[in-house]
């Protein structure tokens, strides 16, 4: 985040700063994640970010205002984000000296209108532990993910709902935990090393699987630096050995028909939006 | 989610159900957690929910409205959370037969007032790739995670932010990750195991980073039934064994304080929140 100097009163030179508040009667993560959403589009505010999860009483409410407002006593207003859903405790929060935008305060009017019901108001209802099956879908998918991380296991990839297959340091593993973690997807990965790739073709047993195989491909600079990073001047990171492994495998994924994404400029949260949207991958938890 | 049932106009009987399209320029992932955080308020509809990512031209935008225009066709209004930071594709979504909720409109004028600037309506800027360094230690952490789990290997303890303990299958694994994945912190996490238990006091390795350590604990009886199902009937998943464990270890917490939190009805989400907010240990990636 780039800072903004502007002259103060005294015409010294001042940060431009910005206290931000995320204030939620659960986590807090849906009032971090709404409110870093809107302060990525502001270039010029060094934003200072605190987090007070768990306001769930008068008391604790009350806590948080007096934060806020000695904030406040240093001369800029601060921002808060809120997600409380308890409308008595949001009253408390609503008169502090600060700007206050809350979630449920913005939508929940105009959905109950037009779901004709009020809505329940109830605290950790989207991060807490509501539907367990639910939750409990999502922790098998994160054991899945990690017992088939990296070609450890692959006598279960009858129950994996999608097989991340690629060169190594591709972005596979951490894509595979992030569907796990956050749609409860079941996902292995599966490195192709140049033992498969001297071959010529897949390794036998990932045949049956072809239809759940997707493919993530690196631009081999990048894949160069990033194993660069992690074994020096081995044969492994050369430019040569990386330019490579990813012209053969995007070869093999062209002829045996697998989709494949070029990860080079994206994030995780890209990488896995764009897996789902490519494949039609249904969400298991959402 | 309840399903609620009424009668409509042929009199015979039909769920309530209502379509829910999250779309973005983006990931969609901003859209799905302001959405979902709203809709958990509403016992009473059974909400068919459909993500429509990267819509991010003139075309993508018309052909998500014909989508949502078919669905009104079939009679119940269609319900949009939006992320569209392009003003011109927004306006397109904005005309659409639904109840469209857009998170910039509803907050960036008053944001763009206080700051006295406009904003980007720049894509990708929260779920992208537009900060690398921050990007990289969120992915470096993942791998810290993984690399430390299960006590796997205990030689860079000195590098990790907090360190999980408890018994197994206590949620020490998916908390490291999510903690790692939405944070970028280093979390490493260590089974005490009969063995440990046994001595009655931490391993000598562990004595070092005491500061570190985070416990965590769980309900007998629930680590029973989770422990049944992954070795049934074993002495591992025996109530004995459970009751023995737990209570060892909270004497173990308590003798070396060590903070520690009861996970039995807690969600990943909880957990980090919590552990975060009791060690006061700061984001790395936020």
């Amino acid at each position: 985040m780039t800072i903004r100097k502007e002259e103060d009163a005294r015409g010294s030179i001042a940060l431009m700063q910005r206290r931000v508040f995320f204030i939620s009667d659960s986590t807090g993560i849906t009032a971090e994640t709404l409110g870093n959403a809107l302060l990525a589009q502001f270039d010029g505010v060094d934003f200072e970010k605190v987090t007070l999860p768990f306001v769930s009483d008068q008391g604790l409410a009350e806590a948080a205002v007096r934060a806020i407002n000695a904030d406040a006593a240093n001369g800029v207003r601060p921002v808060v984000f809120s997600t409380i859903t308890n409308v008595d405790l949001y009253a408390i929060i609503s008169r502090s000296d600060a700007l206050v935008l809350d979630l449920f305060t913005a939508f929940l009017p105009r959905l109950e209108e037009e779901f004709q019901q009020g809505s329940t108001h109830a605290t950790g209802r989207y991060h807490g532990l509501v539907n367990r099956d639910n939750y409990e879908g999502r922790i098998e998918a994160i054991d899945f993910a990690l017992t088939h991380d990296d070609g450890a296991s692959v006598k279960q990839y009858h129950l994996a709902d999608i097989i991340l297959v690629g060169v190594s340091r591709a972005g596979k593993t951490p894509t595979s935990i992030y569907l796990a973690m956050q749609f409860g997807i079941r996902a292995a990965n599966y490195p192709l090393t140049s033992d498969d790739l001297d071959h010529g073709r897949l390794p036998d047993f990932l045949e049956p699987f072809v239809p759940r195989l997707y493919g993530l491909t690196i631009d081999p600079q990048r894949l160069r630096q990033i194993r660069q990073n992690r074994r020096p001047d081995s044969r492994y990171a050369s430019l040569t050995q990386c330019r490579k492994e990813v012209s053969e495998v995007a070869a093999m994924f062209r002829d045996r028909g697998v989709p494949y994404l070029d990860t080079t400029n994206a994030s995780v949260e890209e990488i896995a939006s764009r897996v789902l949207q490519d494949t039609g991958l249904r969400r298991r938890s959402f």
